[in-house]
C-alpha cells in the first residue's frame, strides 16, 4: 500500500490525487487572504518578541520580510502554488527562504488553528466594516431620494391589492428602516468578532508565556478571546453570524427588487431604469429587460444557501477542530463579495431610478381612501364594524367617492420629525462603527509598518 | 361558479374547503397567543381611550373582559373555533358578546396586520427572556461542575485524535462561553424586537389620532415602531432573527450532545449518564442506549430547519403584507417550545453526568505531551521546526515519553483569572437582560390589573 | 443521582420530564401510523405462524385483535398514552392484554427498529399513491381547462416584459407537463419504497427463520429489503426522498401561484378568482383578497423546508439506527398532508377560475410580434442579425406594427398532436400507477380480514 | 441620467459596474460549456439547414468552425473575454468573425434561452452518465473488498453501543446497496433529462419551420420535450435534480466517512488508513490524521447546500424566463465536480483501507449475543417478553456468557445468495445505463465530425 497506486485511468498516484482533494480551492481563495495572514503573522512576531523567544533583528527581518509579502500580495505577485496548499504555509515557507533560522521560529507557539481562525476574524472585521459603508451609502441614496420625492402619492397594496393611500417617501423610509436594522446588526457582529484567536495553538493553549492581551491590542482586538478550544469552536460558528449578516442585508436589497419589479413593470410602471440598468434580448428586438434587478432578487437566494453552508459544514461536529472546518473559508468569501456588490448596486438603483409622477397621481384611485371614509364615521360616533360596514356597501355599490380632503390630507405621507429621528439613529449606529473602524484602521496601519 | 361545489370525493363544499386551508393550524396554534392579544388589546383599548374614542365605562368594560378571558386561556377553557380562525377573532367577538357596542369599537384604528404584529413581538420578547433564563441556568450548570470537576485532567482531541493535554475544566469552559455569547445575542435579539407595531394599521398608518408612543410605553417597549410598511415587512424578518438565536442556543446543546456521545461511549468511559437519562431496547435485553443526547443532536438540525422555513415564508415577498405570513407562527412557536426544552435537558444532563476520573486519567497516553516537549526544546534556544522534527522522531521511533514535569504542569488547566473575567461577564449580559425583564414584567403586570 | 430530582422550578421529577422530552409529539403524530402498525404487525404475525413460532389460534387471536385496533383508530377511538410513548407500545400492550400469552410472543423476531421503518414506508407508500391520484386529478382540470380555453390568445412574458405572442393554452400546457413529471417522479419514488424491512430487526438480521419474502408479499411488497443495516441507514433517506416529491409537487402550485398573482392582480385582470376562493380584510371595508393563492406559495417553502429538516435529521449520522431518527416523523407526515392539500386546492383554483377574455385580448400588442416580423424577413433570406436590427430600429421608433396575418396565425397556439402525445404520457404513467395500487390494495385489504 | 456616473469611490463608470454584476462569474464557469454549446450550435446549424434557412456550404463552414472551437476549447485556448459576457455570445461572435454572412444565421430561429438550456442539459447528462461510472467502481471496490474480508466479524452498533453480532461484509453490504439506489437515481435522473429544449426559442415556440424532433435526435436526446414555456420553467427545476443525486451520492460518502471516522479512531480500531491518506499537523510531532474523511463529510454538507442554493434561485418565480436563471449555474457545475471527487476519494478510501482483525476480534464481547440468547429460550417456547427478561437480568448480573455456538454460528454474515441478487441488480441498472450511454456517445461522437 505504500507505493502509488493509480487512481482510475488518469494515471494519477494516490497521494497526488489525495493531496488535490484536500488542498481543493486554497491556493485560489487564500489570494484574498495573504493581507490578514501577513498582519496576524507580523502580531504573533511581535509577541515572540516580547516573550523573549525571537531577537530584535530577527523580529525586524521577519517583519520587513512580511510586509514585502503583503506588498507582492496587494500588486497580485504573491502566488500560492498547489503544493503549498495555503496562504499559511506559502508565507512561511517564504519566510524560511529569507530570513534563516528567523524563519524557522516563526510558527512557535502558533498552531495552523489559531493562525487560520485569526486570518479569518480579520478578514470577516475588514469586510463587516465594509458592509457599514455600504449601508450608509444606501441609507444616504435612500434619504436623498426620499427628500426629493417623498411627497409624491403612491398607492399602498396589501396582498399586491389596491389597499390605502401611501406615498413614494412611505415605501422609501420602509427600506431605510431596514437597513439601519442591519447596520446596528453590523455593530453586533463587530462586537461578536471582537476577540483575538492567537495565542491558543491548536486548541488547548500554548505551553510558552505569550502576552495573549499584548497579541490582541497590537492587532485592534478588544480582547483576547479566553478559551482556546472555543477558538475551535467558534470557527464556522462565527462564519455563520457574518454571512446571515451578508444574506440579511441581500434580503434588503431582495424587497427592494422584488418592488422595483413589480413597479417598474409595463402595467405599474410607476418607476422607470435607466437604459444603464437594462439588458436586451438576443432573439427580441423589441426588449430592455430588468436584469438588474433580478440578479438582486436571485443574489439573495445565492447567499441564504452560503448560510446553510456554513451550519452544514459546522453543524453535528463535537467539540475541537476538525478539517470540515476548512471549507467554511468559500461561503465566508463569496458571502463577503457578494453583499458588498448587493449593496453598490441596489444603492446605484436606488440613485438612478425615475419616478414616473403621472402614472403613480392615475393610480390613487377612490377605493384607497375607503377606510379613511370609514374613519371619519368613526370620529362622528358611528362604531367602526358598522362604519366598515356601511363604505363596505357604498364600494360593492360602486358609489363610493373619496373625498378632496381627504386626497390632500397627510394620511400616507412620512412626517418630517420621524425622519429627524431616523437620521439621528442612523447617526448613531454609524458613530459607534466609526469608532470601531479608527481602533481598528490605527492597529492595522502600525502593524507592518517598521521592524 | 357560486354555488358551492363538491371538493373530490369527500362531499365537502368548496366555502368550507378552502376555509379549511386557509385557517391552517390557527386555531391551535393561537392558544400560545390568546394571552399576548389579550395584552395588545388592553394597550389599544387604552389608547383609544386617551384619543377620546372610547369612554371610561367603555374601557373598563373591556379591560374587565379581557383580564377575564385572559383567566380562562390560562386555565385552558378559551376555545378558538376553526370558524373564528384565529385567537383574534375569537376575542373579538367575545368581546362583541359580552361588551355592547364597546366590542364594536374595539377595532377602530387597528388592522389585523398590526395586531398579530402586536401578539407576535410579545410572545418573542417573552421567549428570548426565557431563553435569556436558560442559559443562565445552563451556565450555572457548566460552573458548577467546573468548580468541582474542573481539575480533572483528559486528552485534547483535534480530529478525534490525541493531541494535547487538556482538562474537564477547558472543556466545560468552551461551553460556558459559547453560551456567554448566546446570552448576548439574547440581549440584541431583545433590542431588535423593543419597538411597537401597534397603531400602524394595515401598514400605512391610520388616520386617527393614536398616541403610539403611549401605546409603546404600556406594553413595555422602548418606542412605536416607526415606519407602518417595516412593521409589515419586519413580519418574518424578526421571527427569523429570533429563531436563529433558537437554533444557536439549539447548537450550543448539540455540540454538548456530541461531545458526550463520543465521551460516554464504551470505549471512551470518560463520563457516564445515570438511568434516568439512558433508555432500554425492544429487542436487545443489554442495551442502555444514550437516547436524550441523540434527540439532543436531532433537535438542533430540527431548529435550523425552522429558520429556513421562515426564511422561505417572507424570502423574496414584495414590500407590505401578504397572507404568506400567517406561516410564519408555527415555526416561530415551535422554535420557542424547543430551545426551551434543550436549554432544560441540557443543563440536566450536566448536572447529572458522573466523571469517570479513573477513564480519564488512564486516557492521557504520553503523546499527548510531545508538543509541549517541543517547546522545552524551544525555551532552550532550538527552532521550533527543528524541535518538531526531534520529537517526531521520537514518536515515530516509539521512545518518547512525558515527563512528570509536564504531567503536573498547567498546561490544559483553566485559569482562575480567566474564570473569574468569565463570570463578571456573565453577570453583566444577565444584568442587562434583567434590566429589560423587569420593565417588561412591570409593564405587563399592570395592563390587565384593572380598568 | 437515583431519587427524583427536581427540574427548574417546575416541581417535575427528572424521570418524567426526561421521559416527556424523548416522547416528543409521538402520540400526537401516530395516531396517523396506528392503521400502518397494525397492517405491519398482522404481516408479522403471520410471518411467525409460518415459523412455527405462533400457533394457529394464537396466530387468529393476534389478528383479530389488530382489526379491532385498526377499527378503533379508524373511528378515531384507540389512545395514545404519553406513558405509552407510541403507536407501536400502545399496540403491543393492548395485545398483551387481550390475548395472554400470544401478546408476549408478538414481538418475537422484530424490533422497534425494523417496526417503525416498515409502518413509516407503508404511510410514505399510500400517500405517494395519494399524491399520484392528486397529480391526475389536477392534469385533468389543466387538460380541461385547455380544451374550453387554449385558444385564447395572451402575451408571453419573459422577465415580466411582453415578449412574445402565446396563449391560455400554452400556459395550460406548461404546468401539465410539470405535473406529468411529477407523476412519473412518484412512480420512481414508488420504486424505491418498494422493499419490506420487517425481519431485520435492529438493524443486523434475526437469529430466527422468517420467511422474509413471505411477510413482503403479504404486505404488497415487490421484494424484501436485502441489508438489515441498510433497512436503518435507510430511515430519513427514503424520507427525504418522499418529502422531496411533496416539495416538488408544492413548487408547480407554487408556480401557477406565482402566475395568477399578477394575472389576477388588478393591472393585468386576465383572470378572475370567485369570491369562494377571495377573502376580506378587517380593516379595509373594499378589500377582496387572494389569500389562497398566498398560501399556495408559502406551503411550497413550508414543504421545501420539511426536506432541509430530513436532511438535518438524518446527515452526517454513522450507520445503523439512532435516536435522532425518530425525529424524521414529523416532517414526513406533514409533507405527506401539505401536498395533499396543495393539490386540492390547486385543482379547485384551476377549475374555479374565470377568463377575461377582454383583458386578455386587449394585452396583445404589437410589439409582441416583432420576433415574427424579424423571422419573416429571414424567411425571405435576411440573415437573422440584420432582420433583428432593422425590427428592433422600427420598434424603437415607435412605428412598428404587427400584420394581420401574424396576429391570425399560429404562434403561441397549442397543436393538438402535441396534446395528444401528453395525454398519452399520462395514461401510461397513471396506467403504471394504477397496476401498483392495485397490488398493494390486494395486499393491504386482505391482511386484516380473517384470522 | 444616459452618461456614465461614477460609482462610489473607485472611478467606474456605471455601465460597467452593472456589466460586471450582471456578467458575474459566467466568463469563468463558461469554459465548461464550450464543448456542449459547441453540440449544441452543431445541431441547430444541422437543423436549419434541414429547414433551407442554410446552404450545404454556409453549414459545412459553421460545423467546421465550430469543430475548431471545441478542440481549443479542450486545449484551453478559446477565451471567453468579460464583454462577451458568455461561451454562448464567445462562439457566436466568433463565428460572425470566421464564417461571415452564415455567422449571422446561426441564431436563426434560437434564443439564448432555449440554448442555454440546451448546453446544461447536455452538460448534466454527460455528468450524470460519469456519477453512474464512478458509482459502479464505488460498488466495485465494496463487493471487491467485502469478497476479502467479508467473513471478518465485527460488533454492530446501534446508538453508537455495542448491540448484535454483525460483520465487515454486512457492514460493506449496507453501503453497496445505497450505492446501488442511487445508481438507479441516476437512470431515473437520465430520463428526466432526455429532451431536447432547443426549438422552443424565448419560450414561446419558434415561427420558423424547424423540425425538432431531428434537432433532439442528433442530439442524442429521446424526444423533444413539448411545451416552450416548461422549456424555461424547467431550467433551476432539473437542475436541482441533479445536484439532489450529488447531494445523494456525496451522502453515501459522508455515512462511509462517519463510520470510519469511529472505526478508525484510536478506542476503536477496526481499520486503518495507509499514510498516503492521512495528513501532518504544523505543531504537534505525534499526529496522523484523517483529513480525508473529515473533508469527505464536510463536502456533503457544501453539496446540501448547492441544492438548497439551486431551489432558492427558482423558487417562487413566475413561469418563463428570469435572469435569476443564471445563478443556477454555478451550483449546478460545482455540484458536478464535487460528486466526482467525492466518488474517486470514497473509492480510494475503501480500496487503501486496512482490516485490523484482531482489533475486531476483540471488540466481539459476550453481551452482542444477548438478544440470540434471548431467541434460544424462545425457541424452546418461553414467550419473547419473558426471555427477554431473563437475559437482562444475567447481564445485569454480570454473569451472561456468549455460547460458542452462537458465536461459530451465521448470525451477522452476509449469504451469497443476497450478494448474487445484488450483483445482479447492478449489473442491471449498469446496463440500462450503458444503452442510454452509447446512444448519448454516438449521437455527440457524430455531430461535430463532419459537415
Amino acid at each position: 500500500m505504500s507505493e502509488p497506486r493509480r487512481l482510475w485511468d488518469k494515471g494519477e498516484a494516490l497521494d497526488a490525487r489525495i493531496h488535490r482533494f484536500t488542498v481543493g480551492d486554497d491556493p485560489a481563495l487564500d489570494r484574498e487572504l495573504l493581507h490578514w495572514d501577513c498582519l496576524g503573522s507580523a502580531a504573533h512576531v511581535r509577541t515572540l518578541q516580547r516573550a523573549g523567544l525571537l531577537t530584535a533583528d530577527e523580529t525586524a527581518s521577519l517583519l520587513g520580510e512580511l510586509a514585502a509579502i503583503d506588498a507582492r500580495a496587494r500588486a497580485g505577485r504573491f502566488d500560492i502554488s498547489p503544493e503549498q496548499e495555503d496562504c499559511h504555509t506559502a508565507i512561511e515557507n517564504h519566510l524560511a527562504q529569507r530570513c534563516g533560522p528567523a524563519g524557522q521560529k516563526v510558527h512557535t507557539g502558533r498552531s495552523r488553528n489559531d493562525q487560520v481562525a485569526a486570518a479569518m476574524r480579520l478578514f470577516m472585521r475588514h469586510h463587516a466594516l465594509r458592509f457599514a459603508a455600504g449601508l450608509e451609502a444606501l441609507i444616504a441614496e435612500l434619504l436623498g431620494r426620499l427628500a426629493q420625492d417623498g411627497g409624491v402619492r403612491m398607492p399602498g397594496y396589501t396582498h399586491m391589492q389596491p389597499a390605502m393611500p401611501s406615498s413614494v417617501g412611505q415605501w422609501l423610509h420602509a427600506h431605510a428602516e431596514a437597513a439601519l436594522e442591519q447596520l446596528r446588526a453590523v455593530e453586533d457582529l463587530l462586537t461578536r468578532l471582537d476577540s483575538c484567536p492567537l495565542g491558543t495553538g491548536a486548541g488547548f493553549g500554548v505551553g510558552l508565556p505569550l502576552d495573549r492581551e499584548y497579541t490582541a491590542r497590537l492587532l485592534g482586538f478588544a480582547r483576547a478571546q479566553r478559551s482556546p478550544i472555543d477558538v475551535q469552536n467558534s470557527r464556522g460558528r462565527l462564519e455563520t453570524y457574518f454571512a446571515r449578516v451578508a444574506a440579511d442585508v441581500a434580503a434588503i436589497i431582495e424587497k427592494l427588487a422584488c418592488d422595483l419589479l413589480i413597479y417598474t413593470g409595463p402595467p405599474y410602471g410607476f418607476f422607470e431604469l435607466p437604459a444603464a440598468l437594462t439588458t436586451g434580448s438576443s432573439i427580441m428586438p423589441q426588449k430592455r429587460n430588468p436584469d438588474v434587478l433580478e440578479l438582486m432578487r436571485g443574489w439573495a437566494g445565492r447567499l441564504r444557501a452560503r448560510v446553510v453552508e456554513l451550519e452544514w459544514v459546522r453543524g453535528k461536529l463535537p467539540s475541537s477542530y476538525h478539517r470540515d472546518l476548512q471549507l467554511t473559508k468559500a461561503p465566508t468569501l463569496q458571502a463577503a463579495a457578494g453583499a458588498q456588490d448587493l449593496l453598490e448596486v441596489g444603492a446605484a438603483v436606488m440613485r438612478e431610478l425615475a419616478v414616473r409622477k403621472e402614472r403613480l397621481a392615475a393610480a390613487m384611485s377612490d377605493e384607497l381612501y375607503a377606510t379613511d371614509a370609514a374613519y371619519a364615521l368613526v370620529r362622528r360616533g358611528v362604531p367602526f364594524r358598522e362604519a366598515y360596514a356601511r363604505i363596505g356597501e357604498q364600494v360593492r355599490a360602486g358609489v363610493f367617492r373619496a373625498d378632496a380632503g381627504a386626497r390632500a390630507g397627510a394620511a400616507g405621507l412620512v412626517d418630517e420629525r420621524v425622519l429627524s429621528e431616523l437620521r439621528a439613529d442612523v447617526a448613531e449606529a454609524a458613530g459607534q462603527i466609526a469608532r470601531i473602524r479608527e481602533r481598528v484602521d490605527a492597529a492595522e496601519g502600525a502593524l507592518l509598518n517598521c521592524g
